[in-house]
């Protein structure tokens, strides 16, 4: 596995927390998934558990981002604060994180309805009303499938 | 190669028109590499040719991209408007195009400053100052890479 090092050091964020803050303050994460060489990408919302460090999503229980990861759970994600291109200065300011990690399917009810409650409270303001109308309903996981990204690895970035 | 069918038909961009109109706009765009099963992500400012249907970047003459593209230079790539989170809906709002194609650095000196000419076209609004400041140096093309994008595929998906 290739080992990641920032070329240009001056912009390398350093710093756990502001990591932390990038992730806690995103509402979706763009990632690229490989088999058999051949990369494909998405984009997804998701839901930060800091204790476990990992995201949630949900996903129809088919689509090629299924199998795709049932050859290859390994994936690379990115999550971008866009700051906006700089006019006149041919330059782009942004906070940026890519995580490397592995993408899994989450098969047990309890982590599911785990995986739907961490989404909620990550993308809701109104959570208690969110959750009395998702969580509850058996049935919304039946069709539903809850994928978890174990974040192995992170590196973040920042141009200003 | 996979063939891609978007499973919800409703949410599909099939208008040749808004799909450019979207890569027109947008002023970067995150490509998935795949290196012998390993994913890698890469966010780049890029500048469109419609002509020649490719965009262009310029990066430095090393790094990870670099290395990728040389194993293999097919990519999927994501040029996403964020439109925000549908706060209360448990939704986000978006136009997002996914491309496939290649990726390869350019050798030749006039396509690099062609490809140049093309990213300041795309990004900049003062474009003649921006290209009498950086074209006509000719030092600005020995360290610098000028990658093109050939696009082959593309999709697009709309979330109001």
């Amino acid at each position: 596995m290739t080992k990641y090092h920032m070329r240009r050091k001056e912009k390398e964020i350093t710093e756990k927390d502001l990591l932390n803050t990038i992730i806690i303050e995103g509402k979706y994460v763009t990632i690229s998934m490989c088999r058999k060489d051949e990369p494909y990408i998405v984009s997804l919302s998701y839901g930060y558990d800091q204790d476990k460090n990992c995201l949630y999503f949900h996903c129809a229980n088919e689509g090629l981002k299924i199998d795709f990861i049932k050859t290859n759970p390994l994936v690379c994600a990115t999550i971008i604060k866009d700051r906006g291109y700089k006019m006149n200065e041919c330059d782009h300011a942004y906070q940026s994180i890519v995580m490397r990690g592995k993408l899994i399917s989450i098969e047990n009810l309890e982590e599911k309805k785990h995986g739907f409650d961490v989404l909620i409270s990550h993308l809701e303001e109104n959570t208690d009303r969110m959750k009395k109308k998702h969580l509850n309903n058996e049935k919304s996981y039946v069709n539903t499938c809850i994928l978890r990204l174990d974040i192995e690895e992170i590196s973040g970035k920042v141009n200003n």
